[in-house]
């Protein structure tokens, strides 16, 4: 049997280009040709992505019955649009008929001949992190196979292979839908999926499908999503793999359609060279330090990806060509505009240099710098008119008190003033600069520096920004061009420059050690004594943490951040703000 | 059997603060001498509310482990230091014993002589609007029965009692809690719960107790939290039913220890006086329009006791004593103060003023008078001069365009600016002024008016702001008082001052359209086509709908706002940013 991965970049309630789409790739499917030993002719079966027909994550559009009723006749349409000869999977929303529960279920329909000749709802519900679809969804009661071309076919949704490693310490799926499938028979697994990147992900997703296609000695054919929807971007990388869990082929980051033939997947000794595994992390021999350089470099790789694809996905989805931000010459504002460069074209993007009396030279130099190098519009707009009208309009509210947080602040909320007028009246889209380190101590500027749509970086550590922009540079460097991000904006000590000689350690530890317990306290849900067990010094760990929860009223009116950690600020995470801070050992 | 429902207030992971007020109210309930014909002496059993122990919704806080660990080693403590010869409910955080699932359940511990003797957990856990239970909580397997004082008395814990009446269009619950309580003999219904407040939600709350004590003949005891977290107000109003479902007696807003006597609820006929059932919307007799005003009112007087509730413990317990607001001589910001003096005391209350070029003199004589007849302090910071040199700044670049959306959003800029670094000065907490309509609309300025940490009236439509405001002058009127909110400032026409002769109709549909469309919207989830068939205009309806979306990005950044409402926007509304607008006719 043939089948096709339509590794698909669908828009959230886009019924008609959704369907368009589907109905694109179906007839590029039913017409490939496909190379490379392969299998050659058109495919049997064309898979889309999990709920393709509208979009994923949908969230609370799901309680408009009139959003349902939209994605079942797009369905019924479909039915009557699709070349008969072909089977489609496509993920959509039913309802759910089995009576108890909630009212929907999150199914993949099987259409061939102008019906539905198959159904199989998601049987594991994510609900952690930034997935809410027990708010929605009832689990499949049953999992059952589709017999097609003379297979057993087993279609598995997303976190329906998670079974065996549910990313939440203590969760335990009382269902296995993969053996499920494979006790009934399962010759072939499909998994239909719209699973979010981060950092390392496809690792696991490999790592699970290995498990499930050797439990059963069957290939398994995973077709992801691709492109960004706020603050998830679907990376793509859909993948076939053998019946000894070998990855045959891979897609890329892009819409793509990949062609596999079942049989090759069955024979692996047979199948074409492309089956060959290639070990993915550092081949055996290198020296092990060697190896862990070139880990990082991928990581940094896949990052940068996913934050040019998220960018990218989020301004044409929310209908915005150009966009603006605010260079200070420092190492976060120059990555966000590489990356954005990158997304849009420099020839898309303005850069705003905005000093003020407590600016360095460099911070108009370096952005100068960084501009020409990528053929960037720089323009220049210094804060100090309005900063003294403002003093000037306090001064007699103040009397008496020194310049402080108050007056640091007002320049940053200068600038993000300057920034939303420019926007405003140029129709740019304002891109935020913050890392994760700052919006987890707290140390930026609610409606000054935070100001923005969406922030490109908010999910990087500082440490991380450091290691991209290092890594981009190594990157032109390997290739015989200039850095790209000058080399003093990476090696001058960071500065918010509000006030004279002021260096971010004057307010935070130092980074390596501030993003070291982030990692420990924000990812793995650690407490201070058990940040502490592992050497890092008490008092710093409780400044740490006291910090993260006094900020979370900033971050609750913080633009979505692009997710690239297992846990990103947003959506993902949901803490209360008036709390007591239990988690300190002084508590 | 004599019960106290200790109807608490409880901040949420301040572990010693919450047990030492449960050690408090069962020391009253131990040497409590009830009156009022219900039950003389001490009592038997105390009854807290829905995870008393923790602080209600704890949210990602239930990740930590040591979250759990903590709450659990309160629960250990308050055995040791709990009367013995009491018996006492109280509601805690376990881990799920039973293996599969999620790791945690939402359960109430009953402890007597220093024993746990008894556990329930929750089984119907609320995944929708404002609720994630879900995504932490197995659902109880069983309902068992507690045998105390020769009683079997059976627990539902808040949701349990909703079986009938899920809130969610087409859930339909698998589990009855309350009947399989009743089933297993169950002669009394406690309810401990956590359930938050809005506007009508305490008659379904009646309507449901009462239906479950007469279905089982058996009286029903409901004990609610109390206090306000973030943007959840509890509103308390516990209540004891007798066996025929009427209201014995009922706590108000305000922690409180309820005495009753099971058994005079279990004889009504016998029972004093106050378990006599008064009518409680409009009694008979009375014309019809004179009852749907009176409801009117009391609706008012529910929402406004929320609010002022909200803002009280929002501050409180972030550790602010005092509050700043701007006060445009608009009837929205005046009613912020209003409850914000009632909140705090005016003499807490900063009230800041300040006119632009295009202010109307209302604006600032309003605001006086206001300010004079609640004492509360009045600042002035016109903001002309910042204004004018952020024009000088920007005119290089804005050459040739006109005045338009950027101008009038920089004034609105300014004044968010200049209220911050009043709030970081003084450190003072910004409450911001918006209602519901515009932040629907998006008829504000991010970073603008929608600066603040909380946003009282944020779930009030206009037409509520101005019920409400109304309400409040007609009470003061009543008691020979001069009126609360001036006059000028409820009849002039609302305005944001941002160019000249503005008003919101320019850009917005008269306020009773667009709230009735709102309304259906956002709260019935209707699409265009079924608000058109309930009689709207289609070119109004597909305008409002299209601005809705628009400004969902504006949304995700504003302040919580105090949910009074059954869909207000914050976290029980998630709506992506980048999507279709496929709940639009012409789409």
């Amino acid at each position: 049997m043939r089948i096709a991965l339509a590794q698909m970049n669908a828009v959230i309630g886009d019924f008609d280009g959704n369907r368009e789409r589907i109905l694109s790739f179906a007839r590029r499917a039913k017409n490939a040709i496909a190379g490379g030993g392969k299998g050659a002719g058109r495919a049997d079966l064309v898979v889309f992505p999990e709920l393709a027909l509208c979009g994923y994550p949908p969230m609370d559009l799901l309680d408009q019955d009139s959003f349902v009723e939209r994605c079942l006749a797009s369905l019924r349409r479909l039915q009557r649009e699709l070349p008969p000869e072909l089977a489609v999977a496509v993920g959509y929303v039913d309802r759910n008929r089995g009576g108890e529960g909630r009212p929907l279920v999150n199914a993949v329909a099987v259409i061939a001949g102008g019906q539905v000749i198959f159904s199989q709802a998601k049987t594991l519900l994510p609900t952690y992190d930034v997935f809410d679809e027990a708010r929605y969804f009832e689990p499949a009661p049953e999992r059952r196979i589709l017999e097609l071309c003379g297979r057993r076919v087993g279609i598995a949704i997303c976190e329906d292979i998670w079974w065996e490693a549910p990313p939440v310490p203590g969760l335990r799926y009382p269902v296995d839908p993969v053996k499920d499938l494979l006790d009934a028979g399962a010759e072939l697994l499909i998994v239909p999926s719209a699973s979010p990147f981060h950092a390392g992900k496809l690792e696991i997703r490999l790592r699970l499908a290995a498990n499930a296609a050797r439990e059963g000695g069957v290939p398994l054919l995973y077709c992801n999503s691709v492109g960004g929807n706020d603050s998830l971007v679907f990376d793509g990388r859909s993948f076939a793999l053998d019946a000894a869990g070998r990855t045959a082929v891979q897609a890329g980051w892009e819409e793509e359609l990949l062609l596999v033939d079942d049989e090759a997947l069955r024979a692996p000794k047979g199948a074409a060279a492309s089956a060959e595994q290639a070990p993915r992390n550092g081949p055996e021999g290198r020296p092990a330090a060697e190896a862990k350089a070139a880990a990082l470099d991928a990581r940094c790789d896949e990052i940068e990806a996913a934050l040019v694809l998220g960018i990218r996905d989020y301004m044409r989805k929310c209908g915005f060509k150009k966009a603006c931000l605010g260079l200070s010459g420092g190492i976060d504002s120059a990555l966000v505009a590489v990356l954005a460069a990158r997304a849009i074209g420099p020839e898309n993007l303005t850069c705003i240099s905005m000093p003020s009396r407590f600016s360095s030279e460099g911070s108009v130099t370096d952005s100068e710098a960084l501009c020409a190098r990528l053929g960037m519009r720089l323009e220049s707009l210094p804060i100090e008119g309005p900063f003294a009208a403002y003093l000037e309009l306090l001064e007699p509210k103040f009397e008496g008190r020194s310049f402080g947080l108050a007056e640091e602040n007002l320049q940053a909320r200068i600038r993000g003033c300057l920034l939303m007028a420019w926007s405003n009246k140029f129709g740019e889209l304002l891109l935020t600069t913050g890392n994760k380190s700052e919006l987890a101590a707290g140390y930026c500027t609610l409606y000054g520096d935070m100001c923005g749509a969406l922030a490109p970086i908010g999910d990087l550590l500082k440490t991380e920004v450091f290691a991209l922009s290092r890594r981009i540079n190594a990157r032109a460097l390997a290739a015989g061009e200039a850095p790209v991000i000058p080399i003093a904006t990476i090696e001058k000590a960071p500065s918010a420059e509000l006030r004279p000689n002021q260096t971010d350690q004057d307010s935070l530890p130092p980074y390596e050690l501030l993003d070291a317990i982030l990692e420990l306290y924000i990812i793995k849900n650690y407490d201070a004594a058990e940040i502490v067990a592992r050497g890092f010094d008490e008092l710093v760990v409780e400044r740490v943490i006291a910090m993260v929860a006094k900020a979370e009223y900033k971050r609750r009116q913080a633009a979505p951040v692009i997710k690239v950690s297992p846990r990103a600020f947003g959506t993902g995470r949901r803490i209360p703000i008036a709390r007591s801070l239990h988690e300190s050992r002084s508590s």
